[in-house]
Formats: C-alpha cells, structure tokens, sequence
C-alpha cells in the first residue's frame, strides 16, 4: 500500500469531498449534487474558522478520505479544550485498508498538538461496525448523544 | 417566580461560573479554584471567537445557570451548520424549577436564529435524571458519544 498523506482541503476538493459523503449507506439520502452552491458557502465557513480543519486523505494523488476537526475553547476540566472529529469517510475502494485508522490517528494527533485535552465524536447507533472501530483506538462510548433536528 | 434572562457571560462573572460548574457531582472533581489563570484563559478563547457563545441566565441580578454554546460549520447534510450546548449547570437553589427548560429553550432558539439545521449536545450516561429531561425537549438520543481523554 503506497504512502498516506494528510493536508487540509483545498477548493478544488469539494466535488470530491461531497462524492465521498454522499457515497455512504446513512449519508446518501441527505447529500445533493456538489454543484449545489450549498457546499461552497460551506467550505468557506469552514475555511475561514482558524478553529475548523477539514482535512483530506491522498494516496497516489487521489483524495480517498476527509474529515472535519473542530477545536474548541471551554471553561470545564479547568479550561479545556477539545477536539471534535465529525464527517469521516473513507473511498469505497480504500475501506478496510487501514485507512480510516491512519486518518483518526492523524487527527488525533493534530488535536494534541493543539493542546486538547479531549477527542470527542458521536457514532451514528447503527453503525455498529464503527464503533469496535472507535474503541480499537481508545474512545470510550461513556456518553449519550443527543440531537435535535430544527 | 422571577423572570430569568439570558445574556453573554462577562469577565465579571467568571468566579461565579467557575463555582456553578464545581457544584456538580460529576464536575466537582474535575475544577480548581475559579482564581485559577486557566480559567481566565479559557474566557478569553471563548469570547474571542465568534463561533462560541458563553452564556448566563440571571434571576434577580444573580447568576443562576451558565451553558456554551458552539456553532459549528459543516459539509455534510448540504452544508449543515451545527449548533452544540456544552457545559449546562444550573444552581443548587434553583433546580427542580423550570430553569434548565428555560435556558434550554433559549439555546435552541439561538441556534434557530444563526441558521442552525440541528442542535446538538453528549450527556454523560451517569445522568440518568438529566436523559428524560433532555427527551421532552425533543431531542434524540440517536448516537453514541466518544470521549478519548489525550
């Protein structure tokens, strides 16, 4: 398997980006074309945030996985922040191929390097394959997680 | 019972805040004395980025709740921004009293107001009373929540 690589995003990935979300058994039905001008606003809300980092996984110059880290400030656990992991997809063609672990291990270290104390992420309670995933790396499932729909 | 209001917290309310979040049986352990610098620090992070809003709900010139809220941009669900309550804690002496309905309301409808598609927060699976409180709210304990302390 040829080397992994990590940068952030650029806008030349959006097409790619909103392929890989939508090419996914839960997200499919709530993605659109990534023509949609949705995505654009998006990304520049994303990349104009010092605090967001939507990061894309290459190999052999194809993007074959994304991410978003969130850092963010608090004043619990004596002022800590923390690093928030959100969107992971992986290409159909690269999934059980070590990739998704390389890129939580990456972003995981990028939220130490930002000195967070925490990770934290919400698993969607059917994906069931994921969250062996999850625990493999070290998170534990030690909370609920709520959403509202507006 | 006296209108409560709700505002952005202050600098001047920091000791306040500092002691609302050690008045918990799960954060008491975790919090140092409020004259302690990282809390100033973590004021600081927060109220410089607009993408964070510390608040404090006020009954009668006193504070009596505080909640963060995060307002977090995203690709997925068609560029879905986010809104996240961390942090909720409400004071001994007014518990059982409407006050977390009401700060609650209030953070949705914040989120309502900066365009948010979903409200979104992780509750420690050891607050049992807090799960059911959350559930008439309208939220949805659809997804497990990890943590992975670094």
């Amino acid at each position: 398997m040829s080397s992994i690589t990590f940068r952030r995003a650029a806008p030349d990935d959006l097409m790619a980006l909103v392929a890989l979300l939508a090419d996914d058994p839960i997200g499919s039905g709530r993605e659109s074309a990534g023509t949609d001008p949705c995505y654009a606003a998006a990304f520049s809300a994303i990349d104009d945030d010092p605090n967001q980092l939507l990061a894309v996984a290459e190999r052999a110059g194809r993007v074959i996985g994304v991410l978003q880290l969130s850092f963010i400030p608090g004043l619990t656990r004596r002022g800590m922040w923390r690093g928030q992991i959100e969107g992971v997809r992986v290409a159909a063609g690269a999934r059980r191929d070590g990739v998704g672990r390389a890129m939580l291990e990456w972003a995981i270290e990028e939220c130490r390097k930002r000195g967070c104390g925490m990770v934290q992420l919400t698993s969607d309670k059917r994906r069931t394959a994921a969250h062996g995933f999850y625990e493999a790396l070290g998170f534990r499932a030690t909370h609920e997680g709520y959403k509202l729909a507006l």
